[in-house]
C-alpha cells in the first residue's frame, strides 16, 4: 500500500557543519546509520518511511536546548521521538533533518502523593509511570492503547478508553518543560491545581504534535486506585438502542470509568478470534469504579436503563479474572478484526462527535461501508462520541487504498458537518492536514498558523505537520 | 485609598473620525457621557477608575467585528466588558480607547441536553444560565461567588468553590466565538468531548483578559443536577489537622463537590455577623453529590477520616434547609469580615498553591498578618490549594495598604516558591502583572508577548493587562 503524501516534501540539505557539530556535542548518540534513521522515519501509520538524515538520543532537557539552537542556526528540522507509536505520519522527516529521540530520557522525576502529580521525563512511557506510582496508590488513567511516551502522549492529545470518566491529556497534563525553537527552555506552569495567571502555555503544548517546541518533562495528574472496580457487558438489538442507552446514563449522573461500543462484525471478528458465543449484535461493554456499594449501584442503575432500551444478555462482575473475561472482546477486537482478512493492513478513522449525533454518523458510515469492497469492523469511545473504523486493506492494492481514503474522506466531512472533528484522539500529522481548514475554517487556520510562525520563525519543528508553513 | 497604577498608562487620543463611525454603526448606543464612562472605566478591585473614551453597546459578533475592525484601523483600544465583576482591575481603560459592553448580548443560543452542553452569547450571566436550562435536569456548576457573564468568566479563566469537583473554565468552556483584533470572526472548536486537530484555540483564548481577542459566544459543559446533596462541617484544632484531612479524602477517592476552609478569624466575623455559635478555631465545610446511598456513603467516610485528624463537632445534614444551615458561615464570610472593621475596604489576595504545601504557605502567611496593623481574615478552597486573605483596610490610609501590599508580595512570594502562582481565580488584571515574571520566568514571558504580538499587532486588545507589550 502506498499512501500518497500530501505534505510538502521539501527536503532540506543538512550542512555538514551543523553535523560535525551534533558529533561533538553527542560523540556516539549521534547516528546517521540506515537501520536507525531508517527507524525513526516511520511510525504506526500506512504511510512509506521518509527518512531523518540523522538521529540524536538526548538524555536531558540541556542537550536538547543544544541540539535545537544548533538546528534552529542551521535552519536544520527537528522531530522529537519518543516511542514511534503515533498513527498519522507524524514521525515521518518530510524535509529531512534530525529526528530527537528522547527515549533516553526516561526517569521518574517526581511523585507527590499528596497533591496527586507526578514529573516524568518525556520519554517515560505511561505503563513505566504506572509501574513507579502503584504503591503510592495511585494511578496515572489515560490509556492510549500503546506503550506510548508521555512526552509523546501529550504532543498529540492523547486519551483512550477512560476518557469519558477521567479527560485526556488536555486535562490531565499541568505542566511541561518545553525547549523553544531556538533553544530556550521554558517551564508551562507551576503545580497549583488552578491557575488565572497568564496565557495557557501548557495547553499551547499539549496537542502541538511537536511543531511549536519539544517537550522534555511533563506533570500529569493521578488518581486514587478505585476502592472497587466492576465490569458489564451488554447487546442491543441496535446501535441507537445503545447509544440512547449510553446517553440516558450519563445524564443520570452515573460516572461510567469506560464505556466502549463494538459493531456486530467486530464482535463476529472476536467470538472467531476468542472462541467466544457472543450475540453478534451492537455491544456495550461498562467498567465502574468507586465503592464496593457504589460500583454495585452504577451497575444496577446501567442495567435498569439498558433494559430499558432493548439491552439484552447483561453480565456483570466484580472478581478481576471475570472483569477479564468480559472485557476479552475489546482488548482482542484489533487484532481479531485484522485475523477477519489474513495478511491485511488496517486504515483505521478517528472521528469524534457530540453524542446526540454519533448514532446518525455511525448509521450513514456503516451504509456507506457496506458498499466497500474490503471487510471493515467498528469500535468506539461511545461516553466522548469518539469511533473508529479498522478498514481492512489488501496491502498491495492503491484501488482499495483509494477507496478507503474516499471513505474516510465522506466520514470527516460527516463528523464535521455534525459539529464534531475529524480527530478524536490521534492528532493531525500528515494525514488529517488536509481536513484543518474544513473543520477549522480559514480564518482560525490563519491564527494557528500566526502562532506557528511566532514560535518557530524558522519552520524547523516538525515542519510540514499539523499545517502547511 | 490610592492604588498606585503599576501598569502603562500611555493614554492614546481617540481620533474623531474613529468616533464618527461607531456613531454611524451604532447610532444612541454610543455613549461619551462621563456617568456611563465612569461606570465602564472601574470594576470591583481597589483601583480608581480610569475612563474610556466612548462606551459602546454591541448586540452581535458582526457588530463587534465591524467595532474591532474600526478600532483596529485607527489604533484605537478596545476593552471588552461583560458584568463589571472582575478583581484586578482588568476593566480599566489604563490607555483609553472604547469599552465594548457585552451585557446586551445574553441571549441562551442552544441548550442540548443530550450532548451536556450549552451555548450562551457572552453577556449571559452564570445565574440566567442556570435559570435557562433548569427544566433539563443539568446545571453549569462554576460559581465565583459573583453573577459574573460566561465570557468574563472565561475570560479570566473563572472557577470558585466546586472545582475540586466541576474544574473551572479551563475544563468547561468546550467552544468560543472570537472576534480578532483586525475584526476577524473565529469558532475555535466544535462541541465533541474532545479533539487532537491542532492548536486549542480554545483554551488560549480562555484566561486571555480580552488582551487576545473578543470573546463573543460560549459554548460550556453542562452536568447532571446531583441526585441527592449533602453538607458537613467540622471543626479542628489547628488548620494542618484540616488540610492533613483533606488530603487524605481526596486520596481516598472521596469525589467532595466543595470543601471550604475557614480559619479562626473567619468563624469568628460570621459568629459576630449572624448570630451563629461556632467553634472558633480552623473549619471545614463540605458539599457532597450523589446518590442518596452515595452521599451518605461519602459523609461518613469524611468523618471518620476527619476523627483521625482531630475533628470536632461534625455535623451534617441532607435536607436543604439544614445544609444551608451549615454553610450560612461561609456564605456571609465576606460581608462578616467587612464588618469587623466598619467603613473599611478589602483587598483580597489569590494564591494557590500545591495541597502539599498549603498548610505552610498559610501558616506563613498568619505568621505575617498577625504582625499587620489591621484586622483580616483567610477563606479557603482548600481542594485545590486556593485561599483568599481579606484585608481590612482604612480606605483612607495610604499607610494601611503600603503595608498590605508588602503583605500580598510576601505571600505571592511564599505561594511561588512552593511551586504554585499568584493568582488561582482572580486573574492578572493591571494588579498582579507585578508578579509575571516572577512566577514564569523571563522565557515563557517572552513567549507569551510573541503570542501577544501575533494575535494582536497593533495592541489594541485590552492593552496594559496581563503583560506589558
Amino acid at each position: 500500500m502506498n499512501a500518497p503524501l500530501q505534505a510538502e516534501t521539501l527536503r532540506r540539505e543538512i550542512p555538514a557543519a551543523c553535523l560535525q557539530s551534533l558529533q561533538a556535542l553527542l560523540g556516539d548518540r549521534l547516528s546517521v546509520a540506515a537501520a536507525v534513521r531508517e527507524h525513526h522515519g516511520r511510525d504506526e501509520s500506512p504511510y512509506p518511511a521518509m527518512l531523518p538524515d540523522a538521529v540524536v538520543f538526548a538524555e536531558s532537557t540541556e542537550e536538547v536546548a543544544a541540539v535545537a539552537k544548533l538546528c534552529n542556526s542551521h535552519g536544520v528540522p527537528i522531530i522529537p521521538y519518543g516511542a514511534g507509536s503515533s498513527l498519522e505520519g507524524h514521525l515521518l522527516a518530510v524535509q529531512g533533518g534530525v529526528s530527537i529521540d528522547l527515549s533516553r530520557m526516561n526517569a521518574v522525576l517526581a511523585v507527590n502523593p499528596e497533591d496527586l502529580t507526578a514529573t516524568v521525563q518525556a520519554g517515560v512511557t505511561r505503563k513505566q509511570l504506572n509501574e513507579a506510582v502503584r504503591d503510592t496508590g495511585l494511578f496515572f488513567p489515560i490509556d492510549p492503547g500503546a506503550d506510548a511516551s508521555l512526552g509523546g502522549m501529550a504532543a498529540t492529545r492523547a486519551s483512550g478508553t477512560n476518557a469519558v470518566r477521567y479527560g485526556t491529556m488536555r486535562e490531565n497534563v499541568m505542566s511541561l518543560t518545553v525547549v523553544t525553537a531556538d533553544g530556550r527552555v521554558v517551564r508551562t506552569a507551576g503545580r497549583a491545581r488552578k491557575s488565572s495567571a497568564g496565557y495557557d502555555l501548557t495547553r499551547i503544548f499539549v496537542g502541538s504534535e511537536g511543531t511549536l517546541g519539544i517537550i522534555t518533562e511533563v506533570t500529569v495528574r493521578l488518581y486514587p486506585q478505585p476502592e472497587a472496580v466492576s465490569a458489564a457487558v451488554c447487546n442491543f438489538p441496535t446501535l441507537d438502542d445503545a447509544v440512547r442507552s449510553v446517553i440516558e446514563i450519563i445524564q443520570m449522573g452515573v460516572q461510567v470509568a469506560r464505556v466502549e461500543f463494538m459493531d456486530a462484525a467486530a464482535v463476529r471478528a472476536v467470538n472467531l478470534h476468542s472462541k467466544l458465543n457472543l450475540r453478534e449484535s451492537p455491544l456495550l461493554l461498562f467498567e465502574f469504579h468507586g465503592s464496593p456499594s457504589g460500583v454495585q449501584e452504577q451497575a444496577e442503575t446501567v442495567q435498569a436503563i439498558t433494559a430499558e432500551h432493548g439491552g439484552m444478555d447483561f453480565d456483570w462482575a466484580e472478581r478481576p479474572e471475570d472483569r477479564s473475561r468480559l472485557w476479552t472482546a475489546r482488548h482482542n477486537a484489533y487484532f481479531a478484526g485484522l485475523q477477519l482478512r489474513p495478511g491485511c493492513r488496517a486504515s483505521t478513522t478517528d472521528v469524534c462527535v457530540p453524542i446526540s449525533r454519533l448514532a446518525d454518523c455511525v448509521r450513514e458510515t456503516v451504509d456507506d461501508l457496506d458498499r466497500a469492497s474490503f471487510p471493515y469492523t467498528i469500535v468506539g469511545h461511545v461516553g466522548d462520541g469518539n469511533f473508529h473504523v479498522q478498514m481492512l486493506l489488501d496491502p498491495d492494492s492503491q484501488s482499495e487504498w483509494q477507496e478507503s481514503e474516499a471513505i474516510s474522506h465522506r466520514l470527516v466531512e460527516r463528523a464535521i458537518s455534525a459539529d464534531g472533528t475529524c480527530t478524536g484522539e490521534h492528532g493531525v500529522g500528515l494525514h488529517k492536514m488536509q481536513f484543518m481548514e474544513r473543520e477549522h475554517g480559514a480564518e482560525a487556520l490563519a491564527l494557528m498558523r500566526s502562532l506557528k510562525h511566532a514560535f518557530d520563525p524558522n519552520n524547523i519543528l516538525n515542519p510540514g505537520k499539523i499545517i502547511a508553513w
